[in-house]
């Protein structure tokens, strides 16, 4: 049985708690997730046996991932989520690998804000994998020795703004916009015989109480343990650091042939082409003000649960000076 | 006149100084860039009062962009760049963003390891610009009070597997092997009234002695003021983070119209696609083992001079374990 790490505004501070029904207070200072995991093992530990002396109800939510972390996310990474965006729904010839400004980050329950140049808000639930030590080299990653390197799973929202991602080439910026990549309510930290639960993991989101994306963890093609080698072969990874997994079929976005063959057209100008794009997805369940998220992850047999993230969508009017 | 900060290995430990001839030791424990930024301002200003004592050819040295900042990179920002990459030589509608791992960071006279898998090893000599203050909301930026954003400058080179970049759709993988971002030698903190010499800085960079790129920053097509103000306006950035404003034309990298269709051929395989792309650089100055590439950045006045950037290729057989 795993410890649900939980993060949270109390008397005006950030502080981490083991979450139990209740939320038992972990004593220390751990401004970050990566000083938590490194330092706080025993404090972890005898928070966990402790009696949960604050509601849940009574505390702000904070992201359970600190920023100092950095988010890495694997793109295109299930059959179904290919298919809708006009690729071939296989394995696919490499990982495809980019990252999110860890100012995206915010808590499971927080208003996610659509800017106000932004026309396609979009929504992608991931698995994410919390790392649990730092890898500095190229290491000999398999299913057998993961759980040395995995700490944890949480619920990830990879919200993206399709309309910037798709029109402008690399995907940062699209993915980056504050408040993009809500993640919790908690970790759960595996124990190490709670490692194959990584291909056994539901994950389901809803807008409005209408199911969008529905999938099972072990239809990832480029799996955690060659995804994480292949990782320690070209940079270096830190305890904390959070990796998004890839989302699965369901979204918003809808590419093909056709709509990829206007997006390349040489006589159309960039703003007719934004016209065109967001045009072509009229008839699709983009993220509007207003809109309620809820994203759930928990193991097939349900003993694992990961908690429920709900999000509402609020559509800025501008971007406030 | 400006302070020139570098950044050292002395007695196992990695210490900062301010160069001036010799290094004048900054006292005092710093373990980051932006620790030292922010808190050692009267131990940078007392070690520039200070006469040198160590001289720089008996110290190792080390990237004075430390590893926890954000590597924050402005794409196809030159227009004879754009040329050279099948774009159009304007100014394009938009800012393109990506980022490199800050892993990819090492010195200014390391050697940069050509990975075994990757087959077109590129540079790009790019202004890098190293943040002043955190940005945590909005901002409106201009050349008026950039000073306030912009501690200093520093020599970067963006190198790119272009095998990697190019066909793994985001680019992010492919700039972020380690050793892929050497920085310095020193970091050239400005006086705030140098700040007008962002506009008027030589970029230089020769491999084997021949001068390959050659191009002054008043090219840049996305300025700094303007581009600090768009990134305020979607992600955080941190006192010591580097941006990289892109570099200018003269790389290896060669794409045109037709090429572009053949990367597009839906008929070929992704490994036929490696193959026939370069089997299109061919005859392009791509790093070839031994090779030494050489940087310079100063004002064309003179007043100003970031230094010399020097690196040897070496070709790694494979990837050690």
């Amino acid at each position: 049985m795993g410890t649900k790490i939980i993060r949270f505004e109390h008397e005006g501070l950030a502080k981490w708690g083991v979450y139990n029904d209740g939320i038992s207070l972990i004593g220390g200072n751990f401004p970050t997730l990566r000083a938590l995991l490194e330092k706080g093992h025993e404090a972890i530990k005898q928070a966990k046996e402790e009696m949960a002396t604050i509601k849940i109800e009574e505390v702000k939510l904070l992201s359970p991932v600190t920023e100092d972390a950095q988010i890495i996310c694997q793109g295109a990474n299930y059959s179904t989520h290919r298919e809708e965006s006009g690729l071939e729904a296989v394995k696919p010839p490499y990982n495809l690998l980019f990252t999110k400004a860890s100012s995206s980050l915010t808590s499971s329950d927080a208003e996610i804000i659509c800017p106000a140049n932004v026309q396609l808000l979009d929504y992608e639930i991931e698995l994410g994998l919390i790392m649990k030590r730092d890898i500095y080299e190229p290491q000999s990653i398999t299913d057998d020795n993961l759980a040395d390197y995995v700490a944890g799973f949480v619920i990830t929202n990879d919200i993206s703004a399709r309309d910037v991602q798709i029109l402008e080439m690399q995907w940062f910026k699209g993915k980056s916009y504050r408040t993009f990549c809500p993640v919790g309510p908690f970790i759960y930290l595996i124990e190490p015989d709670e490692i194959c639960y990584i291909h056994q993991l539901e994950l389901q989101l809803d807008v409005n109480g209408e199911c969008r994306q529905l999938a099972t963890s072990d239809q990832l093609l480029y799996k955690p343990a060659e995804t994480l080698e292949e990782m320690s072969e070209i940079f270096n990874l830190r305890t904390g650091d959070l990796i998004l997994t890839g989302t699965t079929g369901g979204v918003g976005l809808h590419l093909n042939a056709e709509i990829f063959k206007g997006l390349n057209n040489p006589s159309m100008s960039h703003d007719e082409k934004v016209k065109y794009f967001v045009q072509s997805q009229q008839e699709r369940g983009y993220l509007q003000d207003g809109d309620h998220v809820r994203l759930t992850i928990k193991s097939i047999d349900g003993a694992i649960d990961l908690g429920v993230q709900e999000n509402k969508i609020v559509h800025s009017a501008k971007v406030a000076y």
